[in-house]
């Protein structure tokens, strides 16, 4: 499966694809950054983040979308154009029908480096590991993107492999 | 001038167009609220609300759109949602090359009704009389986004007024 990545922001938004599937390698197909200017109106901001995403989803064509889920919590000043950026991403996955997985911050981080403490070098350095790159990507929300499409497809095979699981179960048991 | 007033939400977002200019009666074009259930995915939420506002801003052609300034101190179960819309419908609009102004609730109380801190009831009210409605329009999201776009169409006005003095006063001054 492919997976597309979204670790959403106003400032910088990172686009990580990823294919594979659970118990083999996964390989990276393409990572990037939106960049947009604080100068900018926010309407125009989200507008560029928009044409950033469609145009990694027309290119790349992924099964999924995974982003990052935000929390109210988080720091008040950069969280509205955070959860703005992720209501688009989220917008942009669903237009296409394509279903759109949230994961929090430290199912990322356990997910890539069994520590859902871990800090952006580590996740950055275990990232650069799974997908046999020669460095961590750069900048962190490039690697955090990717990160999010590696969770995405080791923990939807995992949950598949549940699914079947209790299924099987279920049939034995009538 | 035309003006689609949204007072953006996940649960009920309000959606309301007014035409008119400082100084003369405004007049109600079109009034509606997009709701969508809380039993969807929020990906498919946004959708729904972003197909709302598209037919609106097909159909009515508005020539600017107001949207509710969001803060982060607001209550913080509804305030991710509450973003995501008002992203949504920033989008909308930037995507069509419409002017996005953000007022606050309490420069859209005051611009209605004198009160930065009116009631709803209060608001509804004054947008009644404004629009000379026989009633205050139900529920207070359509009020409310009647009363946003009521406020672009009086602050814009002005703000337009205060311009023109300043650079008749700036050509005076050379």
């Amino acid at each position: 499966m492919r997976v597309l990545g979204i670790d959403p922001g106003l400032t910088r938004c990172g686009l990580g694809v990823v294919e594979g599937s659970i118990g083999r390698p996964l390989a990276l197909v393409d990572v990037s950054v939106v960049r947009t200017s604080a100068q900018l109106a926010v309407p125009e901001r989200l507008v560029t983040i928009e044409r950033g995403i469609d145009a990694r989803l027309d290119e790349y064509q992924p099964d999924a979308v995974a982003i990052e889920r935000i929390f109210a919590r988080s720091d008040v000043s950069t969280i509205m154009g955070t959860a703005q950026a992720a209501g688009i991403a989220m917008v942009c996955a669903a237009r296409r029908g394509l279903p759109v997985a949230l994961h929090t911050p430290s199912e990322v981080k356990a997910a890539v480096s069994g520590n859902g403490r871990a800090d952006k070098a580590q996740v950055g350095a275990m990232v650069a590991r799974i997908l046999r790159l020669d460095a961590a990507p750069k900048p962190a929300d490039a690697a955090d993107a990717l990160a999010l499409a590696i969770t995405h497809i080791w923990r939807g095979g995992s949950q598949a492999r549940i699914d079947a699981a209790l299924a099987a179960a279920g049939r034995k048991a009538r």
